[in-house]
């Protein structure tokens, strides 16, 4: 069963979802954990406490009245690898983009993560937005070195990304990030997948439908280099923590391969979705916040 | 004077700095932040009463016995803008490297952040370890959308920082991040001078010694894309927060412009300096952790 995170009364939860609905941790008591990363960092036990809950005689929240929050709402790092199916990357060599030698790594800002229905800002300064599914790692141990043989051991869990790319502002910039990072474009959920209800993350089918058309349709056993494969380079560089996110690339069929170009407007709804975990949707709304601030 | 981040009884602390000793924030109340994060997000009132405090008659620790801490040890971003000086552009430039048509931002890993006297590592997987002082802005207010001539109003301070870069993972992908991200590769400090104390932060001296030879030395005013003109442009994309810590550039006379190049080895020892802010110092140690480890 997945783990949810939502809001009651003005504060994070965590909850066991159990068909339509969910079970609030908090009844198990004041030790358990309520946001992510601390239920991850507390390893096996909240994980079998979690584990043990069951449905019956436990106060419950319908699922279709919560508001579902970001499974990671201020992971340490989010980072996304370009180019990782065999498809997307023959669409984006049509693009003009080169094929890395090896695993290309840039940083969605941690400040971009919004949750599973939120909505996604077209912002006033881009027209090109554009979408991206992902299958998203979350990370479940402190880590380094990890080798591939062993990576599977340090994930937390699984949930479904749209990684959202103002395309002007990507490809003004090698480096790309500013493109991945406006506020907003960071979807991710609908809730955490614990690592261990998936098998094998290498035989998932993903989905992008925009407005109800289907767009991207793939399955994760395409990706170039595999989640370990990732885990374990990038743990050659960096401590992984519990909670960071790893978006692990993205299929065929985004709206700047097409031909001509098919960005999203303001209206759009996308809908990413993963078999065995689930889907997010969020609709495109307008840059209401063009304004200058500062608190 | 600075504010000064330490260790005391494992936990941190913030103290001003009068001469060669810090007087503890503590001693004005339990209410008083212990964090650099905390202290900016409190806004004047925090402010106040660190500009009112005193040196006489309250405890005070001599500077050298204290373990200097970084000033901000997970901000939610670490950015840095790439060839931002004229003559480190040009350097580049003969190294192969395009001068960039507009800021070039990447990030450099939370988790590569370390104090301002602690040992950077060599790993044991790169063989072009070098350096890179500069000039680190810590934002002191949460923005978005700010304009240049309102961007002064949302830093905090500054900090000296090098950007520790390694150069064969930097080059094997154009964004650059995992060759600026291996753990220990963020030495910050030594510690934050507020922003009220610097009048114009683009008139400052700022130097790199190798092993006491001078290998950089240039002034801030030199910068392509000023500190205004770089928080304008990364709040168009995100929201910036207390704490936010963007690396404003290096001059010319890196490791790797040198004809040899110059890389570093075990035991170098590096400082970086910047008028008055104050300087880093950091030797280059041995790979000690490159066997596999998982909590």
């Amino acid at each position: 069963m997945p783990l949810v995170s939502f809001q009651l009364d003005g504060r994070p939860h965590l909850g066991k979802l159990f068909g339509d609905h969910v079970v609030d941790l908090a009844a198990l008591g004041p030790q358990m954990p309520s946001t992510v990363i601390d239920f991850l960092a507390a390893g096996s036990s909240a994980l079998t406490a979690f584990q043990a809950l069951e449905d019956a005689g436990l106060p419950h929240v319908a699922l279709r009245d919560l508001h579902l929050l970001p499974p990671v709402p201020n992971p340490e790092k989010y980072l996304g690898i370009g180019l990782n199916y065999r498809d997307h990357a023959s669409e984006a060599a049509k693009a003009g983009l080169q094929a890395p030698s090896s695993q290309l790594w840039f940083n969605k800002q941690v400040s971009c993560i919004i949750g599973p229905f939120d909505g996604v800002v077209k912002p006033a300064v881009s027209q090109q937005l554009d979408y991206e599914v992902e299958l998203a790692v979350v990370i479940g141990r402190r880590c380094r070195n990890v080798s591939s043989a062993a990576a599977r051991d340090v994930i937390g869990g699984y949930m479904v990304a749209n990684d959202v790319s103002a395309r002007d502002w990507q490809f003004r910039s090698a480096t790309i990030t500013l493109g991945k990072s406006f506020d907003t474009h960071g979807p991710t959920g609908p809730w955490l997948t614990l690592a261990h209800e998936i098998d094998d993350p290498h035989t998932l089918d993903i989905r992008m439908f925009v407005n109800g058309e289907q767009r991207q349709s793939s399955n994760t056993r395409h990706m170039i280099h595999n989640i370990f494969e990732q885990i374990s380079y990038l743990s050659t560089v960096m401590t992984l923590k519990p909670g960071d996110i790893l978006a692990t690339g993205t299929p065929a069929g985004v709206g700047m391969a097409s031909d001509p170009p098919r960005f999203l407007s303001i209206g759009d709804v996308m809908r990413a979705e993963i078999s065995a975990i689930g889907f997010i949707e969020n609709i495109v709304v307008a840059d209401e916040n063009a304004e200058q601030s500062a608190d």
